[in-house]
């Protein structure tokens, strides 16, 4: 296990012991409580959390400072996964079915609204006064509450894209940027904030984490297209039928043919599309070099978020950060 | 106009032009601010901020402090609006298509996510630290946090109580506990704070706000199975059709005969009842005396709100929070 992996591995666990005790699985009505574990407890990388613990850290901050909102974001990133899947109409979400599939959409629209409130609980509950300011503790809520707008204003992009014939490239960045950079931005802006970073280390921080979360969306598109269906833990092409407008799809629409062009827009968004179909339709926009363009400017954006750490001291919590956002990257081999 | 009515109204006013500021109809993605503003803009009488604002009054409080918690609090009531009426499938509020019916059910989603999400920044980014201590800031932002909670369980309760035979009327005040007076109490609680209560009028208010909200929800109830289908806005007897366990239903079915309880039961939770049915299964509650026991208790609800603000000095603030209480019993008449 690399040096990254143990650390990441570490933090998860401090992360989900808060978690479990914040969100008590058998608090009454115990079906909205498991309903709300549910996804968290099937797994994830606590990514957010790290990243809010490592920047907390990268500044000489206490990590158990950070402990609070680090798990916050995990919990709000849950909230957000359970309201998109009822939205998207997904199955699956780390291989186990997902909350409106397994309890039906009124329970999982409330099991979010309760993720999103214990955001709120955890931070003002149980983050030390003594050790934080008030004041900037106000200020981890007043960012974390701006990226949830961003959030749902991203989402909202995301779904009225499925519905437009024509999406440009600044327009599918403008939806990423909210929909996962922003989260990432603010991870890592909290975990300055609480550390006690300057205002040039904070802005520098959240560079950091909004070009890496920018690259991470990419590359997740990447994989939902390429990878296999064990490791995705969920169905392959599924962006395609349901019309999902990643950076592959807007570039290969943009370079099709007009046959090309067509066989792309009868499959995208066709729930009734057989494997076989979306098979073709991946090699097509691959064909095209959507593919090794997404790689490419995923790669591009990396580059751009390890420079944004360039002025910060040499220090192991910097190499940490440094090799995260490689392991992003290098997730699509 | 009496003195509290013209009050409420003033009151209104003023939080409406903060909201307007906070939720600008005009952001992008436009379909996003529209669907979030649609119950906000379709009317309410604004009492959850009359009582924030009425209730740092009373403590010599300054009113601009609480305007932007006051706001908060009406975005968290319209947030779980529009999220309860998915879930409870109604198609009609304030007089207006509910959210998911005008504009589905995934927009309806994230458009009570924004607003949950606006309740946060409206306090962090609005109320003055001049005047109010940040660890009071911090104090309100988790009572509105936990009485989220308590709500989520609340209505997690509610439609749990649909698929059971059997409901007592100590579960259905636990009920209601949570899903209006937690939020009726933190309004009162929040003013208070926000106002430099000390800690036991912060207690006394927010027993006040309970009771208040505890009679406001069984008036509802009974307005639900009374009122005339233009004041309600919204179907007669819906709740009927809806199998909501009210204290009506539960008090009904606790004294029907085998016969009766049969007819309550057939006609509760059955969207096919027709409008004939579902009057006379209100006139049958009513036969067994459940509308005159509802009335009866929250008239009791009312004087223990009342109670509460015994040992406040006499002055106009504390005159007007009383006839407040007054007016949310006088409703059903």
């Amino acid at each position: 296990m690399s040096r990254l992996s143990f650390q990441i591995a570490e933090s998860a666990e401090k992360v989900n012991s808060f978690i479990e005790k914040v969100v008590e699985i058998n608090c009454e009505p115990q079906l909205l409580y498991r309903a709300s574990r549910q996804i968290i407890d099937a797994g994830g990388k606590r990514l957010r959390p790290f990243l809010v613990l490592k920047s907390c850290k990268l500044v000489e901050g206490r990590e158990e400072d950070a402990i609070p909102t680090a798990a916050a974001l995990e919990l709000l990133h849950t909230f957000t996964l359970i309201h998109d899947d009822i939205m998207d109409q997904d199955e699956k979400r780390r291989g186990v079915p997902t909350v409106h599939t397994k309890w039906g959409v009124p329970i999982a629209i409330v099991a979010g609204d309760l993720l999103f409130a214990k955001v709120y609980e955890a931070i003002t509950s149980y983050t030390d006064t003594k050790h934080v300011k008030p004041k900037r503790i106000l200020q981890v809520l007043k960012e974390i509450s701006e990226a949830t707008i961003t959030l749902c204003e991203g989402q909202t992009r995301d779904m009225m894209f499925e519905s437009k014939e024509t999406v440009s490239e600044a327009e599918y960045f403008e939806m990423i940027r909210g929909k996962t950079a922003a989260l990432f931005e603010t991870s890592a802006r909290c975990g300055g904030l609480l550390g006690g970073a300057t205002k040039s280390q904070v802005k520098r921080l959240g560079e950091f984490g909004r070009y890496a979360g920018i690259a991470f969306q990419v590359i997740d598109d990447v994989l939902a297209l390429t990878a296999d269906e064990k490791v995705l833990k969920k169905p392959v092409g599924n962006d395609i039928r349901e019309g999902k407008r990643t950076l592959m799809v807007v570039y290969a629409l943009e370079r099709a043919s007009k046959s090309q062009r067509k066989q792309i827009l009868e499959t995208l968004g066709n729930k009734d599309a057989s494997a076989e179909q979306i098979r073709e339709t991946i090699n097509l926009i691959d064909s095209l070099g959507a593919i090794a363009y997404a790689k490419k400017l995923a790669d591009n954006y990396i580059k751009k978020a390890k420079k944004a750490l360039a002025r910060f001291p040499d220090s192991e919590d910097k190499e940490d950060l440094l090799n995260l956002a490689d392991l992003i990257f290098a997730r699509h081999h």
